[in-house]
């Protein structure tokens, strides 16, 4: 059961990703929640707080793709009850950046609520992410 | 009952400062879960995971304070049921950071289950951190 909700919320972690990397505002401001207060805090930028301040910034953020692609490592899933954790690397061309995603549970489905990146070595080369196939 | 719930988690997160203001070791293992998985994101570090190993690194933080005193300022609490997120920044010296600090409840208490911290620009002056008198 955990094993299956940690997949879960590992799965909406790469939706974000994909997200991310393919500049896909609707499928972004269809991963965060729509009920809860959420929140984000970009790499060297102050909070942002509230569903239109933070999708404003996703629209400007995805309106502008960076020069290297982005890739996304190392996800690693917490749960607690209708809240859940993930810890990820994001891999920017030279620049490692370590994000923490927090989830909630809406409708049967994880939606984020908080993200914040920061600037980090890269990801650990032992570290334990959850395999792909925990999904099936 | 809202307001009382952030009150209760931004007097954790203030708790989590003092402890980490004094160096006060013995009181910071008290402030993390020790039911749930725990883990840690200092600036410039890889992630830290479980309650073992984020102690460890938090004694040896503890045992070596910086010559500027930390301070904290623009707490804002989330409550999401069992589970709450508590932004702020902290200040060292000319250092900026925001971080995003993890509560669930334990025992009916707030423990904190993850903490990030990342560089920023100082904390925002027209932010909306919650009154001190929502304690009472």
């Amino acid at each position: 059961m955990d094993t299956a909700e940690r997949a879960a919320v590992l799965f909406a972690n790469d939706a974000f990703y994909v997200a991310f990397q393919t500049g896909d505002a609707e499928a972004m401001e269809d991963l965060w929640s729509t009920d809860a207060l959420v929140t984000c805090v970009h790499p060297g930028w102050q909070h942002l707080k509230g569903r239109d301040v933070v999708m404003e910034a996703w629209h400007s953020i995805l309106g502008n793709p960076p020069d290297a692609p982005l890739r996304m490592e190392g996800a690693s899933a917490s749960v607690y009850g209708d809240t859940a954790v993930v810890i990820c690397y994001e891999i920017l061309g030279n620049i490692n950046l370590v994000a923490t995603n927090i989830f909630v549970r809406e409708n049967n489905t994880w939606k984020i609520v908080h993200h914040q990146a920061g600037q980090s070595p890269p990801a650990p080369a032992d570290d334990d992410p959850e395999p792909p196939e925990t999904m099936q």
